[in-house]
């Protein structure tokens, strides 16, 4: 049965929030109801923070991050290592990495995988210009960072048979056990691969 | 550690949703980066909702509940029945009873319940309101409808001495077993006291 609002106005705020991935109506109430509470400029800073993101917001035009400027932070900075290019799905992966202070050099974001249930195909991703960049000349490295799934895997296949021309080294992101798991309770197929896969002890491995 | 935004606009729009109660820097980011897929319409029907509820919502003058007029569609509706009023907490109840469609009365909204671990006194809720209704006449029963927790029934009691003088009828929404609950799984509480106040067995209970 559809409820029963007493304002129009706070209807259509909650069926605004509850268009939102994962936020139901009694959620998206919750919400509307905590906004009603707080100052006018709080809801004005939250709304503009929206709009303006939405209308100012820029892709990076060589790795295709999320950007306030044509050359995101991370290609414009002189101290990364432009020779060393990060191949990841999407930004969230990106802030991941940047995140463990592990990596140093550039990135280049896909905007997904291939997945042909999904109806997502080579020519949907940035495929193409991640060849024009290698073309162009000055990568000595591409490191695949893709989930270790089966559309990751096709993913990481595909662009490596269109950069077979290219001298280039290709790398992907080591897989294993997760530090600090429990061998008990890590799955047959990463366990079996990890002892597959095994490294030669270091002593900080 | 702080995470790693590459765009200044992105961080702001994902602080402001994450200042939200239940909603992460995780979850924030993903309904951000969902507005972002959206069209621009969209956000700006999005932002402008809350915008727009902000600053010209009201709240009804005779029961407290959120309106777009001076006084709410239930209060203003003549085929209601004005002389029994449904004493709630929050228009959230207001909505919950409204969509049993069993209630023709009218509603009072106290805005919370007496807490004093919160800090919430009497003077906080709409409860002197509640006694000037009943003092202007026309009120013949006045139906509590709070939850049936420490503060809720405080509250139903400090409500019935404010009323004690008063030719009015005092009731409580009926406790016991839930429809369609299983007894053997049922609290003792709840199971005892369905047992003290069990009601005359009518064939349609």
């Amino acid at each position: 049965m559809a409820q029963q609002y007493s304002s129009v106005l706070l209807e259509k705020a909650v069926n605004e929030f509850a268009k939102l991935p994962g936020i139901g109506r009694k959620t998206a109430m919750r919400l509307v109801l905590h906004l009603l509470r707080q100052d006018t400029s709080m809801v004005e800073a939250f709304s503009n923070a929206l709009v303006t993101l939405k209308h100012e917001i820029k892709y990076c035009k060589k790795c295709h991050n999320i950007s306030d400027t044509d050359l995101c932070g991370i290609c414009a900075n002189p101290l990364r290592e432009a020779s060393v290019v990060c191949v990841v799905e999407n930004i969230q992966d990106v802030m991941a990495i940047e995140n463990t202070q592990q990596f140093k050099g550039l990135y280049h974001v896909l905007g997904g995988v291939i997945s042909p249930v999904d109806g997502i195909g080579p020519s949907d991703l940035q495929i193409d210009t991640l060849v024009k960049r290698v073309e162009e000349g000055g990568i000595k490295e591409i490191i695949f960072a893709l989930s270790p799934t089966m559309e990751g895997d096709t993913t990481n296949f595909f662009i490596s048979r269109k950069l077979s021309g290219f001298d280039v080294k290709l790398s992907v992101i080591a897989r294993g056990i997760s530090i600090g798991d429990e061998l008990e309770y890590t799955d047959e197929v990463t366990l079996g691969r990890s002892i597959v896969n095994r490294m030669p002890f270091t002593g900080i491995n």
